[in-house]
């Protein structure tokens, strides 16, 4: 079967689906986006995603394209349409298509809407996911990550050096040592005493909807939950490392640039905390009955 | 007559003119561009723009679509079948096309080339332009803003802002109180001693093609050019004030938020440097015999 996309009104097959070149999200970056997990043909956190979308579109001064419910349609019939099960579903909004000035003016500007969705399998178990390695790389993104935009150069080019040196990720550095995330993923550490560590919400990092979740599964699992900035010296010598997003769910790292952490294995409460976002998901896909 | 767009390898269009949802240059701002002033049908200072490109794609480790000469010829096409004598032409080089993943393999990818020109009158003489207001932001940018991308988002909210309050332009601030230019050009002082003021080149400003040809219209014309940083202070109480762009030519700045630059009217230097840049393109247009 061939993937389909919407479009802007329009169901299109995938490879078709095209946006004016004179679309903002082409030559300015003014779009923002949300990915969204898909289990059992479900959404995983539509809420929080829909939430920050939101909050994305506000913070831009971009006004909602439509209602967050018709929204949500687009998304649901994307994912039908496209036959995903598990997977995840993707959703660009820009500011709209005008002849190219820098200055915008929404009243002449219709939002598009993209969305698009594809079939990824879930992992079968916590212990069936290994540890990955993270580079440290600076972070020299703009000064408002917070908000989910496309202007994700650096992100990709961040992503792209940490896989060339065989990574999976790239832990980002301010000037002052502290990690603030990774290039597509919100970075944790485990200190001696057992807690858990991330950044706080700040204009310096995403405010991760999965980061989110696994804050609540720590607390249902008896594990402290300490948001403060960590440098990354410290993050080296953790008892373990971890980062989260909405694709990689809970992911242990188990070596940071040329230092490996704890053992080299993914550590207990990394594996607690992946298991009990398997189990979250797993009792989506199969409600108790 | 309609506008016609190159978008890779066809002519089409302009107003159907459409690139995939998967260019990168669409969900990752993975794309660098140009925009050349057009005299007379010629384009003006080519080589500083070219040389400018390909440092672009150099810096982002993205391969020349074709050789920069086969890039000239589709501008000047572009040109050509827009008939376009007076205006400006942009270029665009997104990454390519692929399955969305932050992660590119330049071996899997071939860089996407989109073109437009259009016309744009030409101011008759440096005493038909009027000073104009600009106000100041802070500058949010990436740190690699010395690489001419389309992650123009900050920029596009700058000049926005500017608009909305009857502003030509945004002075952007560093952290540290100096303007380091504007949303989309090049930004200058004049001081008590006659002397033109710019912040010199590094990877926290663009290296303006109209700057440099400023740069040596000063020298030219006995104007001494100092590059060193100026605080928005400075700025506020200089003798005069402008900025430059390939499309702004050399703008008087003759007010800075509330505080009026000067008499509030164009100055001296300003129009000097102005009147020098239309001769060099008028020059360009009607080349001596």
């Amino acid at each position: 079967m061939s993937r389909v996309a919407y479009v802007n009104g329009r169901y299109v097959p995938h490879n078709k689906a095209q946006v004016s070149i004179d679309d903002r999200g082409h030559v300015f970056a003014d779009g923002v986006y949300e990915v969204t997990l898909v289990v059992g043909g479900r959404m995983i956190d539509l809420e929080g995603h829909v939430a920050r979308l939101e909050r994305s579109l506000r913070e831009l001064d971009m006004p909602q394209p439509m209602s967050s419910r018709a929204l949500i349609h687009i998304m649901n019939q994307t994912i039908k349409r496209n036959r995903v099960k598990d997977g995840m579903v993707y959703l660009q909004v820009n500011r709209g298509t005008a002849p190219r000035n820098h200055v915008y003016d929404n009243d002449d500007l219709q939002p598009s809407v993209v969305c698009t969705a594809k079939s990824v399998p879930l992992p079968s178990d916590a212990d069936a996911v290994d540890g990955v390695k993270v580079i440290s790389q600076p972070d020299i993104r703009w000064g408002r990550v917070d908000i989910k935009t496309v202007s994700l150069l650096p992100n990709a080019l961040a992503k792209t050096a940490a896989a060339k040196e065989g990574a999976y990720e790239a832990f980002l550095v301010d000037d002052d040592g502290y990690v603030t995330e990774c290039s597509a993923s919100n970075a944790w550490i485990v200190d001696k005493d057992g807690r858990v560590v991330t950044r706080p919400l700040s204009n310096e990092i995403l405010p991760g909807i999965t980061r989110d979740r696994v804050i609540k599964l720590a607390e249902e699992n008896g594990i402290e939950v300490v948001e403060r900035p960590f440098t990354l010296a410290e993050a080296k010598s953790a008892r373990e490392a971890f980062l989260t997003s909405t694709t990689s769910f809970v992911k242990p790292v188990t070596q940071i640039d040329d230092v490996t952490i704890g053992n080299g294995h993914p550590g207990t409460v990394t594996r607690t905390l992946l298991g009990a976002y398997l189990n979250f998901i797993r009792e989506i896909r199969q409600p108790a009955t």
